[in-house]
């Protein structure tokens, strides 16, 4: 049985197996693949969009989705999340996709369940369907043809799980991964290029990859202002000039603060195009996992 | 591709092709007619009812319904909802049902969708799915003879998105709409009659609507008690005597405020046939609608 | 037209007969029964476990499952019950599966629907279906012989719906039933020997069924601290000692309170099997109740 916890779960030959599967799966016909087919889903952080997304590519397939609201009820009841989950899986679902702060945690749960799971994002680990759907969505972008093009990820990477998913992840493609973020946000302990200001890089790179900031989190202890931080950060129409670059986002997008209201507009962005891919990549995925 | 924001955007010979699908649907048997379709329920104002009624007629035409619960993720990360409905477009669902408390609001994001939109109440503007249940109860208690009819609607004219729905609707079927209510809740800029009591014009009607009154938000402010509301506008077996009247409401009823408890047993009252012909209506017009 | 408010409802040939199909359905195998009927669960009190095997358990017969959220809506809206259930029941679903923390309201909603109520668990009064699958678990550990097995129910039995509910049903069967509970929570007016320590009977007993003790109600009236409890109460290695006693438990477990750690690592207990029997012995019942 194959859980998908990290990209590295899956090798180079069966993602380009999966994005074949995501390439008809995209015209968003509904078939009867899962039929019959029980997909438990487990977000203790919420998340109307990824689990909407996991919700419409499972039910795209046939199957039925039981969304368990562990906000509530077991967890006010004072039980641990082993046995959560050691009493969903006695209910025998056929996948449990989850989202949890705890870094690692799906992961540790493998052991204890008869059936896939599926990281939706775990705290500042990974996110690796988010970075399948990325790596999905340049290729598409560029035909394909993505050895040696240079992509710059820029903003909080250090807390980002889905920097970390697609640091990981792009290389394995041959593309070249930098991080362009402040000081506080830069990554540590890691092996990619740094950079203060997206200026530097901007004439070398092929895709722009923003992330969300945190604002919630960040901005009343690190800036002054968060306009003091878009000022550096936010991708605007001056930032690209009339380059040919591809500009992505894991949304939801912190207007004007991520990404300009003007370059949202920008046909160069496919921020969009990646959440349609994020059904077709995730229809994918469970059509691979799901026996 | 047609939405339903306001009940103009349906013709007449529309609706009543609309309503031989609806009487049809009433035995409520389960078919495929929307199998593999994928419906999104984006509801910004609670309401257990409406919510429910759409769920059902959709799953009694075999789509899938997505739950998208929209108080608790995305708008708390800031996101306006052009952008939570472009990304929910993205998804590519088949139809989007809405509730939102700005009046013309699903109006606006039809530009900015691939499906159609289906107005579930927005604001103190329309709720057109309620206005074509209560013409279908009306119609299917007359035997579809309703030309020259007169409709007393009751209560808080002024802000009742379903009387406003209905002032509209039934008169393009020959029906006389007045009005009844104090003058704090009396609509302004109006054609209908209004009186300041429904014993004025009870012996003319033939319909009579009571609306919910929004105990929470106007008792306080306009009147020094409920009961004293109650007093000139709680319909009652006094109010109808042995008049052969049909009272509708669209609920959930403020019992001996907006009705007596009597009247509710009382075999005029044909809420509840509301109710059943809201999800064989709703059927007809997720089967007219989606694709 | 059948209903399961208390296990009473079903003949001892009834239960037997549901059994078979239970035990066939343990295979966990989806099927189309039930496809086409839409089944409202209804949950004034919240539970993850058990809504959840419900939900599993009519999804696996192909049936539609509308989950009304009915604490947020109706009910702020000042609505009664009466009126909530007549105006689901309006929308014409399958089946109404429902718990309430009101013992006996679902008894009296009866008259009131043209389609079966299932109680998923009233006040203090019963939780017919958990009895169901204790008994379903029981008899499978035997081999369906189990006529003169003793078994102790250890814990708050005074307000337990699932002591309520057992001690009904097992005597049906052949079993006899004893309490074992401190004081404050022994069973008034009833029939069963009462205990005041596991030790006194556990020579004696075939089955010990812990209870879940009600930390958050309880412990701070009773008990100087939840270990004073614990210490009598809570079953460990050293009360089973190597006898061969089948241990049970509805869950969720305060681990260390009801059960030790090392008691729900030891193959006597089968709580994850009730689990997983719990969906089988729903399919079962609703493929029974649901026309």
């Amino acid at each position: 049985m194959q859980h998908l916890i990290r990209t590295a779960d899956f090798s180079v030959e069966e993602i380009i197996e999966l994005f074949k599967d995501a390439k008809e799966f995209k015209n968003m016909k509904s078939n009867k693949i899962l039929d019959g087919k029980i997909i438990v889903t487990l977000f203790f952080e919420n998340s109307t969009r990824t689990r909407s997304a996991f919700e419409i590519a499972a039910k795209r397939l046939g199957a039925e989705v039981v969304s368990l609201d562990v906000g509530t009820s077991s967890r006010s009841k004072g039980e641990t999340i082993f046995d959560t989950v050691a009493n969903i899986n006695a209910m025998k679902p056929d996948a449990i996709i989850m989202r949890h702060s705890d870094c690692g945690l799906p992961g540790t749960l493998v052991e204890h369940v008869d059936c896939p799971i599926i990281n939706a994002g775990d705290g500042k680990h990974a996110h690796p369907t988010q970075a399948l759907l990325d790596l999905y969505t340049i290729r598409e972008h560029f035909n394909d043809d993505i050895e040696g093009k240079k992509i710059a990820i820029v903003g909080d990477v250090r807390t980002s799980r889905v920097a970390g998913s697609n640091r990981r992840l792009l290389p394995r493609f041959g593309m070249e991964v930098v991080f362009v973020a402040p000081d506080c946000f830069k990554a540590e302990h890691n092996e990619h290029k740094q950079y203060d200001n997206i200026r530097e890089i901007i004439d070398e790179v092929d895709v722009v990859m923003s992330l969300r900031t945190q604002l919630e989190r960040h901005n009343e202890i690190f800036f002054e202002s968060i306009q003091e931080y878009a000022n550096d950060y936010c991708i605007t129409s001056e930032t690209f000039g009339n380059r040919d670059i591809l500009l992505l986002h894991p949304g939801p997008v912190n207007r004007n603060v991520d990404i300009s209201d003007e370059m949202l507009k920008d046909p160069r962005n496919k921020i969009l195009e990646q959440v349609t891919n994020g059904v077709a990549v995730r229809m994918a995925i469970l059509k691979k996992l799901v026996k």
